[in-house]
């Protein structure tokens, strides 16, 4: 190889044209603007960009009357984006809620005491030794949950009162309209009529207590899932059209894209997510996986992803897309 | 700051004697022994080391007799590891598993049509034009469910012709009973009363084709989830010993860790996940904060995590505590 | 065990007073108020804590007069955030800039030609026949690296000619005072004394067209490091304090570090990063890792990390700490 | 839409006939055979199927005669994989490593004295005041580096005592030669006639020990960069075929593809990494960016990532691939 090739091979010396954006940052001279910051994340490049397109498809999603999607995780509720997610609610932003039981338990002792900010690095069995549970860098006392205990049976007694057997998404209404707080995602959801699906309900405190609850005071209650589920299809079935955000993955992202199938797909999705897609899971596959199964429908910009964790960037896109 | 200083600081001369092991690698010279690399793990440092933690722990969790709980995710019956998770429970190491929807349709359909090899980056619109499902690098040609439909809809009218109202281990148990292959991870759990817990059975294709068969046939048949969490919570209570493999994150390693909580934690813990702390989710938390719950015991070199994609290092895990 | 005991497992009970502030998330209610929304993330949780601590440590070092470093891996040049790390050098926030090599040819093409905003998932095959080269969601077509060539050869001529052997903080002021470009960084750290260190000068372009230069005419010249290592170690020493934010990791960061060694450590650090703690990288060490080497001072709430990608936290960072 | 609709769209009927291999794990019955175990990789999906691929490409190398570049980072000498890359450098198996400075003295430091096995969670304040350093779950007492300050320091008098201006290639191998260790790296490289290239030389210890040599003793020392890059593209331009590992990412990983593209670039490609594609980073870039560069061919499978922590794969990768 003489050297022109090699010069050849490092500089081939195209100049196609492209008609993408320039890449180009936010313009800090001045007074600051928000709004303008923001759209320049659209020519910022990498997840900057990635989050322009989350704000241009939820703003889409509304413009297009969708009936909107929104799952999270149950830490999400843990973190101060609950009070961002009640007011969504609370606006009429959102139609259905899919979540994970830890969610239910969580927004319920917020009513009554705080989650406390904590250290990701406390020492395990000094906290355990004081009761203290930690959540990433959150802690919650353990008489939270003593609380609960006495909330949740209270409730129990009415809401198997005329039923034994009831379902997840009557269980988050009853029990939201219980609650006496603007702040609580459910008490939202029950007031403005949003179906809060939660099928694996028994995966956490209120589990828990059930099993009490069973034990000693009636063991026949139950809780059936397959109405829940005709139920979010039936949502879909009856859609114009669907836009989801998944806030986080596992069960509420893949229940939204799978009830979504039986329709062809969503029609605009937004997945904010830290899982990654070489592990094959659920939670990490991008979009453009589920437009292979038809859980997203396969459009021209109608999907997108945001690699980051939530709390820095669901607040920002709530901020652009569902406040005016 | 004069010079000396600055040297104070670059080499603070403390030789402190340390007990730890000395770092070195596998040594290559001569022939090849499997079992003396994973051992040279232990001092390979990084994930090496927890690899190696998590094979003596899983030694130790069959030395003291524990009972083995094994928490996966869908996608792992999606890979190859299906028939390693079947080769455990064939064996007898594992008492209970807990999983999500799609292990159990996905085990099904494998005992009469494999998955294939595929590719990543495919483009989603062929795939979907062509009926393939892409799962990360495997495809699920649609004829998989076709057929799957008819199968459960025959096991549907078996299933629910005497109870109307059934549980998801019943629905995994009989499901595995009807199975004729002995890869299968049903199959094996059935004959080997081997429990397979998994509160979300709706979300996968059970609940798509439970929904027809309600529409079509029967409205009346559900899916009833209390008395399972009773039976996974009495199976932590009348353990002596627990251990608990959770491969991924999700419901079933939470279900694992919180049933655990009701005899003051899993006393042996194997976490091997993609999951990150920072994201405070369930998936991604360090043993240790299960442990500020109390859902893990707070003892001796008794829980470790393994961060890594399960099919580079479970095979391994197998090979070294699963194998005699 | 009895039920009792295993209801003292799952509530312990305690109520331990903790002096944490309440975990509350930004109140969207009312007229949106970023600085309220930033102030809010204190208490959000999980990352968007630790963003706010970062945005608090960052005030610190400019109310303590600190000597303030800057570290970007050179993608951030690439995306639009060259245009926000100029803005910091004009404005006098930053003192000290250490970059590696693609930071260096990436500004001076932009001064020139920009580079545009493309996909993720462009075909690999068709971008290498249309000469488009790949960054990410980034496309950069090859005239820009024709065009660089000659420009640089012009420079080469006048950086060598009065001595053979060089610096790359020299090669980085002297390409600077050519430029053109308010939103450079090059320009700007040369019309501010922001001295650039870069030790692996020669990875990207840059040492692309020296090779040709010396091939073809002098094969004299040469870059030097030992000379600026000094000088960064000088400017640690010299520092009453110091102030470290390092974007991405890599040499720049490790170079900003091990120089604060000598020194006994930097006194306010702040860490942008996607890296992993796992993998026992540098580019994925907390700021923890560094306190145990002296590399960064061991005090009180002296040090964070954001693990965030950078386009998405950055410029929330310097609309918070970093403008008035 | 009416039912018949939403069946189509959950049940699209193809049967695509697909030429991929089955999906199917290792088959634990019988005795256990790695090597079986390992080609089962392929077909187990997710990672395990990279890493097949992996072993593959490496095969190919050398079946083709590729000169082959190793590239680590520091980190990798850091823990027990310095001793697997000694051996391959041992058998000839590699003709060009790449690195960054850490590498260097870590291993020398190794000649003479061992890391020792640490905790990821060791308390900061006590390692700094025990003078332990912590490198991950590695702990490296600060004697260490009192004694490689000695050994540094007489090196640098016979280093420099010809010609004052010395490359990073020059100091690795006459460093190495003073070496009295089988398991060295450097010392297997001097002995092999195999250079190591490290750009940022000054990026460690190195850089610290020469500031003060060049303050006690010669403050004219130097080290020139130019000319071991002009090396390293001579090496691609003569090499008829060139295979590259690269063992994490940063500048070492560059350093291998930049000059790749000098000869259209490199004909066989293996990346294990922890970085993400999402961050923009080179760190993170997949092969297939490098594609777009002309740095990596654009064959038929010549090239694949794992993504994973090579402590955990790399040692089965060299068993496979680099034993017979
Ligand atoms: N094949 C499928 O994945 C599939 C099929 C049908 C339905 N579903 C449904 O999707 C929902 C969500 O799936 P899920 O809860 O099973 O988990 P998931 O796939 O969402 O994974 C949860 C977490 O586990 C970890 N993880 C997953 N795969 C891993 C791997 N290979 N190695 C290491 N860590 C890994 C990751 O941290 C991930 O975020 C479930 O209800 C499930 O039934 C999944
Ligand atoms: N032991 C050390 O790590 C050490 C010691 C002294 C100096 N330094 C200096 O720090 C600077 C930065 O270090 P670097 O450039 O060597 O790389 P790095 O440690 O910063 O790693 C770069 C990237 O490589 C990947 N990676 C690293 N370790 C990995 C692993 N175990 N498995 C898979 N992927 C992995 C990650 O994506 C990471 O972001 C260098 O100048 C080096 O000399 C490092």
């Amino acid at each position: 190889m003489d050297e022109d090739d090699s010069r050849a091979h490092v500089v081939p010396g195209s100049d196609e044209e492209l008609d993408g954006a320039d890449v180009r940052g936010y313009d800090f001279r001045g007074s600051f603007d928000f709004d303008a910051m923001l759209d320049s994340y659209a020519t910022t490049g990498f997840q900057a960009t990635q989050l322009a397109e989350a704000i241009d498809i939820a703003e889409r999603m509304q413009a297009n009357d969708a009936t909107i999607y929104l799952t999270i995780t149950s830490n999400i509720v843990s973190s101060g984006l609950r009070e961002v997610v009640a007011y969504l609610i609370r606006e009429g932003y959102v139609d259905v809620l899919i979540t994970t039981s830890g969610s239910l338990t969580e927004d319920v002792i917020k009513t009554e005491k705080p989650f406390k900010m904590g250290e990701w690095d406390a020492d395990e069995s000094e906290l355990r030794e004081q009761g203290i549970n930690r959540l990433g860098n959150i802690f919650v006392p353990s008489d939270r949950y003593v609380w609960l205990e006495e909330y949740l049976y209270e409730f129990f007694e009415d809401f198997f009162a005329e039923e034994k057997v009831r379902t997840p998404t009557a269980f988050a209404r009853e029990l939201g309209e219980t609650l006496d707080d603007e702040d609580s995602v459910l008490k939202q959801a029950a007031d403005n009529d949003v179906p809060v699906y939660c099928p694996a309900l028994t995966d956490a405190e209120v589990g828990n207590f059930l099993y009490y609850y069973r034990q000693g005071y009636d063991s026949d209650v139950g809780i059936e899932i397959l109405d829940d589920y005709d139920s979010l299809i039936e949502e879909a079935l009856l859609s114009d059209t669907t836009g989801l955000i998944a806030v986080g993955g596992g069960v509420p992202k893949h229940h939204a894209i799978m009830t979504n199938l039986f329709r062809g797909g969503a029609d605009y999705v937004v997945y904010i997510s830290t899982g990654i897609e070489g592990d094959g899971s659920l939670s990490g596959a991008p979009p453009n996986e589920a437009v292979s199964w038809g859980k997203i429908k396969d459009a021209e910009n109608n999907y997108t992803q945001v690699e980051a964790e939530a709390t820095l960037v669901f607040p920002l896109l709530v901020a652009s897309a569902f406040k005016n």
